[in-house]
């Protein structure tokens, strides 16, 4: 027992506080949110919540550094002492309060590294001068697999001098039983879909008259509620899709780039301290209940990824694609078991077989061999799996074809030499499943996988983030109409297969971007203009705006045309240099060209995009560092809609960590101690 | 009775169906709404509710052209038959239907006008050329004040030929008793207030901790529902603060920039087909009801006139306050009756007497004496009224200073000669009151004078519209801090006055601004650097965001300081082209600057602009037409947050006209007849 110390609220603003690794390709080792002392870090940081009995790794780091001498660092701290107490009682050593043994007690781990101040780093990154990095010596112990039974507060205290310490308080919650259990939950994301994309989505997709909405609003705006959740990371206002997928799947926000772990400062990838993911919370309480993980992207792409691994970075995609099945050292599943999702679908095949698999495994044999999964490769394939084995579909290399490239533009996919078994061959568009059709197999194959126990599906929409960075609306538009396609076809199967009452259906997004639509653009007056002056002529605001040309025979499906005379005018408030004329452009859209000048990569308009009129429409001066080449995230709140037992969680304003917690607290996994949960081995508090 | 026409349910797209009016200051008549068919117009227009008692004007218009000839126009139509049916019973000719003696039966009236479709305009207009204007002779019949006793479906025709007719559809709805009946409503409207507004007003109004909101959120997002609304009128995707405000007080969305009313092709501002607004409503059915309307903008500005005035355009200031007493001739009011409001508060002096008031009336002096009205013209003077009497508080010509000017700048407001008598003295900035002391008035002004009938309240925080469209964002985060702070304060006293319970608030915008933000601005980087190349640098985005440098002592208030070094960096996706530097200006900012070039109005960016660094922030080229030296609206759905009784009716997505409906519901204002409807010489069905 130490002596106790006062826990202060602390929030800390402004960018000094982001230090840059140097040397590090993955980027920031950010120090806002998890290390606001001068020297300490504590991973959980300051007001986590934890539910009883879900495991974290508990990490404490000392930075030894003199800001003024810069180099060498002062010798690492040797002597702290990392202390916990429970509602306000006796502060104990962590050791003593989880019940580790003196042999299993952590030992101090030691590294380095150098840093600058954000504002030298800034400052000096597109110069190459005036960098004045600074050596840290890193002193650390980090706790592996820990868990708190009991709801309550707890503090950790590192003190690392006599006058110096630094402490966090937790909360752990009491776990809450559903008012009417979810048997199934579904989780559909549009990634990147603010509120602007989804009105424009309804503008294009949907009848109206008289300016109303005379045939009803897009399928998911009829859910029983709608929320909001705010986005950020703990120490950037503007996350990335690993953080906040991350939040949703563990409740816990993380640092930008992060998937299911902290971002501590060492240099593996792997060893950061992790919090326990729902699949995981699953497969250990639920284990009867089936997991899907679907997504239009790479199925290690940042939010798939955030379901089932845990690791600094998403640029590890070969690590990621070995973790499906084999997880994380000392994890929650036990040695070599990952969440093994019984469906997992999407593209990223260059990841499961060939040069670019993690020790060149082939891990669609191993997957089909050891893991009992069956394995699609198009769209027939999939059809035609009736079975009830795992199932994994992977479908091209990289990220799938969108709907325009799969149903418009085939032609586009000639020659892509993407097929997933990696012969070179095409994947053709014309072969590739929709997000419908690898939603509904996957609800077909978890049904009867789950049966009683029912299941958990995450399906992302990812193009909607994807286009949108590239400023190509009208395929952005298209993958969030195919989404709410998607959504109606799932409540159609729900109703046929008895499943609607029991299922709690969420569609969110994970960040915004900054799009909206101010207007529309006559596109025969653009043409027919030289001058940028007269070009700003062409576009409609207010009364002259009128309604743009998109024709809906279909009330519930996608437009008829995509490239009326009189266009939706909209965009980013941010991004690089480009030019704009909200054009349909007849393959992906490339806005900008990014070269290598001097070392220093730097983005232009690229005079090429037929987006942009072929270099003739509106040039629009970046905003952001040359170096990026595509818009960057916004940050404003994401809408929630949720349908279902449970839904009435998700209504007004929540921050995204405390999804997981609604989630949990929906189906049932908040209950504990539990049969399954196999907590033998820890100390009961 | 004649033969009956099929009902067809129209879509109409795209801006050639927008119609310009030549020589006309107002700007469009828009045909795309009320007037889908080739030559024929019914206003109130196709898909439009009733309330059952609820007035109306109905204009029936026949267009005669000959868009080929272009001129003379073809004889205007003289024979044309408008008819009515419900439930798809018997037509019957609309005078009959209504029970109009023929004396009474409006005669025909005949008018013209020149129109170019919108290619030829838009195409025109910055060249002065190529513009073929289309001669039409209008013939067209006004019926007033009718209203539908019966809820149904009314379908209306006008026939015009033996082969051609046109048909709308109308539906008078059941009328609905609240479950619990709101005694009084508070319908707080912060202008032009987008999702991403609210979400940095969170960010630097609000104490964070490891990226968590943890003293709250902002007051209005712990309301009972949270919902979005669709904002767009009948004939433009994207709205302005007219149309949605009628739409919010009427229950019908009419064209951009008519207060009330539609519009119709006619020449007077004052003769458009009009629809009883939910305060006139008010006066009629719960007449012991107090009604209140404060606003930040001039008491003729859109949004507060909206709810007591019919006009086809706000640019009428002198007759729009003419209208507060006074209202409009062959009204629900009586002749010579205006909704009088019990509370009227805001700016807009100058047309109150003097040169720009109508007819040179002293309208102090008359609402004074006719009316019994106390006047106030400063915050002092409004904060020692404490009588029963009805209360007029004008502060100031033009528009009220906003909070920075009224508490950290108040120089600026030295010299503004805008003193309320009109005396040329100043009204300065600190006697200037700001939302929350003319909200906490008017509740209780109205207390006192509603009594057990309660009251209604609208309160407008307008800047925050007004301010981003002058791309001046700290002075719009301010504008909507304060109208948070307004909501906290109103609630506190309606818990201390023993009204909470009783009373539904809401808190919603009227449309969208496309602002957000993706990244955060270090200003000392910016300062340093010459090139745009290395100011971009100076952005941070994604994990270099951080978090902004806004203090935040008081968990609930304004930030301590507007100007961190580490400043939020935001903006629109249109407007003129401005620089963006993204610093606090010191006074309101004034981004851009326009010249008038051989009569032509083009905007230009402004060297001198303090929060474009005096010229030497990023240049953002505009995306607009020139003449435009503003920001322009989006189209993104609002966000409407609701408390207490009735609240629940405005979760989800709705759109902006259903508001009236919801509204009245909850107040018990639907139903009918009641004793005070005087409803008497008109034919009940």
């Amino acid at each position: 027992m130490v002596s106790s110390y006062l826990v202060p609220t602390r929030t800390y603003a402004g960018r000094p506080g982001v230090y840059e690794r140097q040397n590090d390709p993955v980027g920031q080792y950010p120090r806002l949110g998890a290390c606001p002392d001068e020297h300490a870090c504590i991973f959980p940081p300051d007001v986590t919540q934890f539910l009883p009995g879900a495991y974290f790794d508990l990490r404490v780091e000392l930075h030894a550094y003199d800001k003024n001498t810069n180099h060498p660092a002062p010798a690492p701290f040797q002597h702290f002492e990392t202390t916990i107490r429970r509602e306000d009682g006796p502060w104990m050593d962590v050791n003593d309060f989880f019940g580790i043994v003196e042999n299993k007690q952590p030992a101090l781990e030691y590294w380095n590294f150098t840093w600058a101040d954000s504002a030298q780093v800034f400052y000096a990154e597109p110069l190459g001068t005036n960098k004045k990095p600074i050596d840290v010596n890193v002193s650390s112990r980090v706790w592996r697999k820990l868990k708190f039974d009991e709801p309550g507060t707890y503090d950790v205290s590192v003190r690392y001098s006599p006058t110096e310490a630094y402490t966090v308080r937790y909360s752990v919650v009491q776990p809450r039983k559903p008012k009417r259990k979810a048997k199934n939950a579904i989780l559909f994301i549009a990634d990147g879909c603010n509120i602007g994309m989804i009105t424009a989505a309804r503008a294009i997709a949907r009848k109206h008259t008289s300016g109303k909405f005379v045939e009803g609003l897009l399928t998911f705006e009829d859910f029983d509620n709608l929320g909001h959740i705010i986005t950020h990371s703990i120490d950037g206002l503007v996350t990335d899709s690993c953080n906040s997928a991350s939040a949703y799947a563990t409740g816990q926000k993380t640092s930008i780039k992060a998937l299911g772990a902290y971002v501590d400062s060492s240099k593996s990838h792997f060893d950061n301290p992790k919090m326990e993911q729902i699949t995981e919370l699953i497969r250990r309480r639920q284990p009867g209940k089936s997991i899907g993980i679907v997504t239009t992207a790479n199925v290690q792409d940042a939010t798939p990824a955030a379901f089932y691994a845990h690791s600094r970075t998403k640029k590890v995609p070969e690590a990621i694609t070995d973790q499906i099945v084999h997880g994380v050292p000392q994890w929650v599943l036990g040695d070599n078991q990952g969440v093994a999702p019984d469906v997992l679908m999407g593209g990223g095949a260059e990841y499961f077989k060939g040069e670019k698999s993690l020790n060149g495994t082939d891990y669609y044999a191993l997957l089909r061999d050891k893991y009992q999964y069956q394995v699609v490769m198009d769209k027939h394939q999939l059809k035609d799996y009736h079975d009830q084995d795992k199932l994994l579909g992977i479908f091209r290399t990289g990220l799938l074809d969108v709907w325009l490239e799969r149903n418009v533009y085939v032609n586009n996919t000639v020659n892509n030499g993407a097929a997933p078994d990696l012969s070179g061959a095409d994947a053709s568009g014309s072969d590739q499943p929709g997000l419908d059709d690898m939603t509904l197999k996957a609800l077909e194959v978890l049904k009867k996988r789950g049966g009683e126990d029912g299941f958990f599906l995450m399906a992302e929409a990812a193009a909607v983030d994807k286009r949108l960075h590239n400023l190509d609306f009208p395929r952005a538009y298209a993958e969030l109409i195919e989404m709410d396609m998607t959504i109606k076809k799932t409540i159609e199967w729900l109703k046929n297969n008895g499943e609607y009452e029991d299922t709690l259906i969420l569609f969110t997004a994970d960040h915004s971007h900054a799009f909206d639509v101010f207007g529309t653009v006559d596109q025969n007056l653009m043409d027919s203009q030289s001058s940028s002056k007269d070009m700003r002529y062409a576009v409609g605001v207010y009364e002259r705006s009128g309604w743009p040309g998109y024709i809906n025979q279909d009330p519930y499906g996608f437009p008829d045309n995509w490239d009326p005379r009189i266009a939706l005018a909209g965009g980013s408030n941010n991004g690089p240099d480009h030019f704009e004329a909200w054009k349909l452009s007849d393959r992906p859209r490339e806005a900008t060209i990014l070269q290598d000048e001097d070392n220093e990569m730097v983005s232009y308009a690229n005079k090429a995009d037929k987006a942009g009129g072929y270099g003739k429409g509106l040039l629009w001066n970046g905003n952001v560092p040359v170096k990026y080449d595509t818009e960057v995230h916004s940050m404003a709140d994401v809408a929630i809609y949720s349908n279902g037992p449970g839904s009435d969680l998700f209504k007004k304003t929540i921050e995204n960590w405390s999804v997981f917690f609604k989630m949990t607290e929906a189906l049932g996994l908040q209950e504990y101690p539990t049969a399954t949960d196999n907590n033998n081995s820890e100390k009961k508090l």
